[in-house]
């Protein structure tokens, strides 16, 4: 299908206020982006780099007084996600070497801490996608996912405590899981369509069968229509826009995806 | 100043043939790219990738029949290149790890056959920048820019040996001569807007003075309005499009560059 | 002056276990390694990576039964460590792209909660280098050093309320501040000459006034002796031996660092 | 087997001289370096970084007077080298991205010259291994391997007309007419057991089957006893020694390839 995403973010700032934005999309896998748009109020001089996940950043100074940044792509995008019920677990030994670091702890899923919990869950799964499957069904049934409550992100622990979270927090505990039964896992943001209410959104991948799946506790079931921003170890590697100094925080956030004809790209 | 800038290309394609290019603007330190269309006919599957000189490098599968690939792009570049005489030659000690490998000799530049040429083309300028511009004027002066007789790519020695060649070939042999100097020199592929016949086109940079600059041999001058595409120690790193199997050749080819008003974009 | 390490671990090994490595040092900045040792009994084959920090990582999976790694080194460091009282902060930037990632947060390093923290203890500093050792001080006069009592890692706040903890934790303190501030910090971890009790160590690394600067709360004074092996964001990125399935502790340990001069080598 | 390597140069240097060298071997995917020794005398500053290739590169600047390198390793490596007849030609379009580069022609390999030749050869071959079979007898049979002939290196296209040259100068041959029929081919540069003359020696690697495989033009068949060095597109990626300024000759060069017990390492 063909998708027309837009991310529409302005701010108020005080003082000159460097920022790392990450809102230009990638073609990969399953995603072909056709026609992009990127521009800046006020034009400030913005440089791009490409970070260790693979993901292009932008870094600009935004000055004071009224900044925003428009974007939209219009996407190629699967129909149907890749799914694949009895996939294997790739043990550590043969995983590329690329993939390793997607084992390891992170600020927001401390998978050093999960251990028995994810044993516990996925007791009498098959290795690999399936206790995946089985930890996506865990973190759905069990978590509550409130749309829009998001404010500091917190980490897999708190929310595992806490019982309820964002997308970004169920996708947190997900991952906090499966790494600590020795699976590969890292944390998406990007667009869903038909997500109810329209945000931007955060769902997780995980490393089985030679390649990387998808999986999302918060849609009843997994279905087309996700396009991709960036990957990262968690939150904190996929920023979608990062300010340092004194925190500044939207006052205008307008996010869409539209389905579209191949014909109106 | 705004540049929309448009290549179109058209194959013929006999047998399933895997297609390398290189047509996705990145936006840095003199651009930005605040507008970007990329289609293909058929829409083919096609994977992304950045290689090692930072370009964005996509790669697919034509199938048999007519295939097509539209590009355009709205690009906001500097008015002016910059300029440093005087700039000083950087020791190699002092250079950068990732700048290294612009020393050494390439497929289409033999710097290593070529320093006693430019030892004598040099005598007498600073060490750095004006060595350079020197290269560049001699390069001008003493190989004819014969635009549009391009055909299979030849090395900076045959160059200096025919005395004429496309805006690629003279960018050879100028990076070939610095480098047999220790400066660093990188081939760039891109636009330049008022390019007399429009195509695409080719120039070097050199590293001096702890940044790369501009040089452009088929030029009488150094103006604004360059676009880079992408960059590599010679053509075979930059090709725009790689092909492999038996050759194709571009059966319809568009390039465009043209100035726009940023309320066009 | 030259120093002689060594690191020899020893596991009863259950069932066969993955293992990541980081006991390969790489000659830098303000060490040569002039001699190295690095065995395995048995002698299992093992693959070596350089991971997105520049470490070398060894790969291997360890049989069932003794499993033990013998590794030394000669290395020369310098005497002294670079200081530099007034070295300026980096505003971001202008920051190098390669060291953005270590102003985010990390497992172990939460400084997205030490903003308020990190501002009253560097009150009246000069930005930069000051502030970072005003916060080496913090740490040095308020967390108490207890070698040795190392088990599982915690992280800066859990830190931060005990009191106390081994050289990695007030590390991870000190970075977790740096960070708060926007000054890139980054784990070390090495050997130290005449560290009481022997041991492998870990310090933090900060940079300002364009380059890395050594820091250490567990020491009354920086001087000389500090032996690199790896550097990351915090201890889950730096693990000298990382292992994967049920978990596996040495039961032998033995560190040594003996200062010796140029002709035994 | 295990084999105890040593490279001792000496130089006689006239003005201070930048120098790359590439003398630190990685332990891989058929070596494992137990022991290693890199002196310099005089014992000037050097910095290590990894190069696109994965090559460990020391940088360090010569002063005037007598300069020497020694280095010498303790390694195991198989008794055997892998062989694989009948393993498929990898389609491009199925290649690791990070093996695309092995396809592009460099400086000493015009592989864009030898489409034709390469056709020829390897008529009523397979297409994978037994191809590059197939060039590396031709090479042997029709190219003279004259050892210790070397002084400035020439590329594919000049041995090819010459039929004659040393090792290098063949393997850059056999990797022009693999590359010609869209398979990565790589140079490798190392040490050989029971090589005759002994000196340092370089062979070649082609991609088939899903993974690099050892070839050997000088040589009348492949056996173990191979230590790699270092690997690069072709001799200008992977110089043992690099240096820059004035040339500058080893005035005394020591290859050693001893066979060793496992209890002398």
């Amino acid at each position: 299908m063909w998708l027309r995403t837009k991310c529409d973010l302005s701010f108020e700032i005080s003082v000159p206020t460097p920022f790392i934005l990450m809102l230009r999309l990638r073609s990969g896998l399953q995603q072909w982006v056709a026609s992009e748009k990127y521009r800046l109020e006020p034009n400030v001089p913005m440089f791009e780099f490409t970070d260790t996940y693979g993901n292009l950043c932008q870094r600009l100074v935004a000055p004071p007084g009224h900044f925003s940044i428009y974007t939209s792509a219009d996407v190629r995008t699967d129909d149907f996600v890749d799914e694949a019920p009895g996939a294997p677990f790739v043990e550590v030994e043969y995983l590329p070497d690329a993939v390793l670091s997607y084992l390891l702890p992170s600020r927001f899923c401390e998978s050093d801490r999960f251990g028995q919990m994810a044993t516990d869950i996925t007791a009498g799964y098959l290795m690999g996608y399936d206790q995946v499957k089985a930890i996506e069904t865990w973190v759905r049934d069990n978590i509550s996912y409130l749309p829009g409550t998001s404010d500091v992100p917190v980490s897999a622990i708190e929310i595992n405590t806490r019982g309820s979270g964002v997308c970004r927090d169920l996708a947190h505990l997900g991952i906090a899981l499966c790494r600590s039964l020795s699976i590969p896992a890292r944390l998406v943001v990007g667009y869903l369509h038909d997500l109810q209410p329209m945000d931007l959104h955060a769902w997780f991948e995980a490393y089985v069968g030679g390649r990387w799946y998808t999986f999302d506790p918060t849609q009843s079931h997994i279905r087309g229509g996700y396009v991709v921003i960036g990957y990262g170890r968690d939150a904190a590697d996929v920023a979608i826009n990062n300010q340092f100094g004194p925190p500044v925080y939207p006052i205008y956030q307008n996010i869409q995806v539209q389905r579209i004809e191949e014909k109106d790209i």
